[in-house]
């Protein structure tokens, strides 16, 4: 049994649906355990509800209802069926974030399907109890409709939560790979070497952007680079739409999977992939010399989380400013920058100072064309702003051409 | 002549286009006269550019160049015609902002068309001095492809302005009113009484996204509310989307131009217009009887700037709150809720925490499901985050009954 009582002033916030109780917003805990389901209840006895316990954890208690019911299979079942409700109705594609922790109510957990598979990821240790619980509400929320659920909670995590690393097959049969199809590209997905659960799902919404900004802006027939490329996603949405692609990504396992996707996707003579840190390969790039032997009509920046906690902010805007100085002479006339962010400790106005101070260094106006976030299937919820975590900045320099040169 | 000296440690502001000086950041200012073309120069001597000066003025300049060319109708018209050069490429309508003041580089300007006409905006005296020459290039821009222009330069503004408030027409023949199409909607434009300029063109983008969620989130068939509906442009798109719309705003002579546009869009059947003030007419309503006879599937709240100053910050978020609070209760299963703010001194966070307090008020979660801004022939500069002044967040309020009633 644990038991744990929320500061006084603290409940209002939980009863407002903010997920976390940190360690000094209790004031006491009953625990015969290290880990498990909390009942939670405020300081004058009234019950705020049940999360998920670990002691010693900076945040102790993630919160998982404010009613009083039992966290069992048919509880899963209820939130998965909730979940999926929405996922049907905004998603064509077959591939899409079911679950995304606690956006859904529910913290440590991420589920994402890929056609007849899914790959679940734990975050949480008290979680991992409910497994067998969790892995037969997604057989049951899909009646036979899929195959295999692959786990994949090999991420980094921080050591208060001592979580095992596991990979490996939960349930069905899983191959080594699959393909999925979203958005009209084919997607090669390797359940157990690609990163996160194998797709970044959360950047659909910036693809769709891509195509629509590429149509509006009529960059068509313009070389393009996509930074920090991955398998490719931006690369192949970017040759579809008529452009001549350059990805650069220092994996060469992804790459080598990008390859790969040109190949399925027919996309071969318009993208080519580079081995390389993406840092070092701009150092040598020249306006005068670019490899596609044309300034760039789009450059998508899209890094890895460069910025893990508040007291890496400044070190990942910098980075931020050295990627977007060492675009900026890049850039054709009336090009397009797509800068993406995927840290929630970066906010809009941190983005936008450090594109202020490439453009500082480059002497040139940017005009920010438009921006977006992560796709719907991975809702944020206005009452934890730390849900919202990628932002994506559109951005264009005005041709200065005209007014300047006479 | 009017020469300007810069403090030493603001000079790289305005190098890097911030577009505005401010009176204490002013070191010396030789000027025979109040107001007119400053020749800008930094504390060393150097030469910055040139900008609108006016005696006395909290920005004592705006900044027009950072060359050293006349301020002419050739002036004027190299930047007329690189800003139409960007709207030809993105914007398929015949009515849009073709100047959008710092932006464009043209501090105090704002230049719409509407079709055969073009509204002028002048918001500085030093460049009502400089009429002769903008109309000139604006006729020159359009080589006969327009039939007149008119200027509506009677909006509010600060005193220390000293503006005339001018109505009128500057050249050619401009009749009572005219129709554009915008989106597929035919627009009815009342040139000596409609607000602003005559139609929100800021507000396209918004609409289009209305379009596309109404879509995605299938509310077609449900009942929608359009509040501060001014001449009903959201009001017709929810409609032609297969919504049933009503309409609620103040003024009656917009409701009228409502009405009327309703008729010419064959739209009469699906919309309707109430003539009221939104907070009192929010007041009466109730869940149990929506004037539609059902809670709506999507809520457009859209009122007109409530925050001129900083000062006005914490009476315009409560405000914010009020509207939101009230609309919750409203709204449909898997409805949609957007709220716009057009005060550059709001910024997303203020938003969001905004509508947290409503939702903490009526116990519910809220869910971003997607944010847009002012409409790309509104462009905003990076280098000038006060050009960036709407801000529109969609949200729905995830379905409790699964989990909570069971």
């Amino acid at each position: 049994m644990i038991i744990v009582t929320v500061r006084r002033q603290k409940a209002p916030k939980i009863r407002n649906r903010y997920g976390w109780v940190f360690a000094d917003e209790l004031v006491d805990i009953q625990a015969d355990r290290d880990l498990g389901i909390a009942n939670v209840f405020e300081e004058n006895g009234g019950f705020l509800g049940k999360g998920l316990f670990l002691k010693g954890a900076s945040k102790t208690v993630r919160m998982l209802t404010l009613r009083d019911e039992e966290i069992d299979e048919p509880f899963f079942l209820r939130r998965f069926r909730r979940a999926l409700s929405v996922r049907t109705r905004i998603n064509p594609n077959v591939a899409y974030r079911l679950i995304n922790a606690e956006s859904e109510g529910l913290p440590g957990l991420i589920v994402d399907r890929y056609g007849d598979y899914l790959v679940a990821q734990i975050r949480h240790p008290a979680l991992e109890e409910k497994k067998p619980q969790i892995i037969s509400a997604l057989r049951a929320l899909y009646e036979g409709g899929i195959r295999g659920i692959f786990e994949r909670s090999d991420f980094e995590s921080t050591p208060e939560y001592r979580l095992n690393r596991h990979s490996g097959v939960l349930w069905g049969e899983v191959p080594e790979e699959t393909t999925v199809w979203v958005d009209g590209i084919a997607y090669l997905i390797r359940f157990k070497t690609g990163q996160k659960t194998g797709l970044f799902l959360d950047q659909q919404a910036s693809r769709a952007k891509a195509r629509q900004l590429i149509r509006t802006y009529h960059l068509e027939g313009q070389p393009a680079l996509d930074l920090f490329c991955y398998t490719g996603g931006f690369s192949f949405t970017m040759a579809q739409e008529g452009m001549t692609t350059l990805g650069v990504d220092k994996s060469a396992p992804d790459i080598e999977t990008a390859q790969r996707m040109a190949e399925i996707n027919g996309l071969t003579g318009q993208t080519g992939f580079i081995v390389d840190d993406v840092f070092s390969w701009l150092l040598n790039q020249t306006m005068e010399k670019p490899p596609l032997g044309k300034p760039y009509g789009l450059i998508v920046i899209d890094p890895p989380s460069l910025i893990k906690s508040q007291q890496e902010r400044p070190y990942g805007k910098r980075l931020l400013t050295e990627l977007v100085r060492s675009v900026l002479p890049l850039l054709a006339p009336n090009g397009l920058i797509c800068l993406c962010s995927c840290s929630y400790h970066l906010g809009w106005e941190e983005m936008i100072e450090s594109v202020r101070r490439a453009s500082a260094d480059c002497g040139k106006a940017v005009i920010v064309v438009d921006q977006n976030v992560q796709s719907p299937d991975h809702p944020w919820l206005l009452q934890m702003p730390e849900t919202l975590y990628l932002k994506c900045l559109w951005m264009t320099v005005p041709v200065e051409g005209e007014t300047e040169r006479r």
